[in-house]
């Protein structure tokens, strides 16, 4: 069966958006990242950068303190909401056309489609700290930081939502490590796995 | 810088010594497996049988148990005297030739050998299953036990000597699931990386 979904999980810093979007122009499909934060915003009402710091990185702290904090009397909360929302727009996007979708869980939400690759994009820490301090103009110090926090909200919310590890191989078909193939050859590979 | 050594670990029933076979005859370059044995049979004068089990898959129960049994007086054993003999050879066959070595924890002690690509192949549970019952003429659930028991010896193992998890994703550049692409594309992939 040929492949025309591409999901792309990330480390951060590792170039897994950039590696998405030269795969999209490569192929001539559609990409989808924080344009489904757009679709979320507009299905829900709620302002876009809400649905950013509670659409991937949620829960903030933990199971725990989201359990307790958010969740009201029902057992459902204000994230699990924005999740199923984004998770039928996902499932649309799949049906509707050949694309790269980045992150939110794309690969398990996806994970019985069988026109999609589930791809794990993955670095060195040094590598990835270098590009994190490019990108945002921090120090050293601050990118550490920035990475370990940002890798860790989207470790928790993939594990709640997906009953998964996130960066597990057995998520993935294929898992590329960015700082030693580099850029182009991870997209390379993606492409030809589709092709 | 062109890589010219490829690392093979691998999942038990994921094919990856066909796929590092299925490369190293793509490539015309030397594979290394169980002749690794043999080599190290012939320097240390133990028998191969062994050294087969001592030499990936030690320590046999678990690190306690290796601790206590067969730790000498001075802290080393049978199976560190076999892993470090084991250990030379794989990085005399790295600077003598290119070559394909599977297993024996290869990627760890050529982690920093500049022509060498680390790859890690897996696959689905159902699919490793139903080769293992192929191969080696078995029940799905004695497949299933063997499974588990292989891997839960080689991570030990590996666990042990490097000070890494294996199967993790950080330890390869690159993570193939063969029940999905299939060995001939995992060959491929592999071969369009060093070529």
């Amino acid at each position: 069966m040929k492949k025309s979904i591409i999901t792309v999980s990330r480390e951060f810093g590792s170039g897994g958006r950039i590696i998405g979007k030269m795969v999209a122009e490569k192929l001539g499909i559609a990409y989808y990242d924080k344009q489904i934060i757009a679709r979320v915003a507009e299905k829900t009402g709620f302002a876009e950068d809400f649905i950013e710091k509670n659409g991937e990185y949620s829960p903030s702290k933990s199971i725990f303190a989201y359990a307790v904090v958010s969740r009201d009397r029902a057992g459902s909360s204000m994230n699990d909401y924005i999740y199923s929302v984004q998770r039928k727009i996902i499932l649309e996007l799949a049906e509707k056309e050949a694309c790269v979708i980045v992150g939110r869980c794309a690969d398990d939400i996806l994970n019985d489609h069988n026109k999609a690759l589930h791809v794990f994009i993955y670095g060195s820490p040094e590598e990835k700290i270098k590009k994190i301090m490019d990108t945002h103009k921090i120090s050293e110090k601050e990118a550490l930081k920035l990475m370990k926090a940002t890798d860790k909200k989207r470790s928790i919310n993939y594990n709640y939502y997906t009953d998964k590890q996130w960066g597990r191989t057995q998520n993935y078909d294929v898992c590329l490590n960015s700082s030693v193939l580099g850029y182009e050859k991870c997209a390379d590979i993606i492409v030809n796995l589709v092709k």
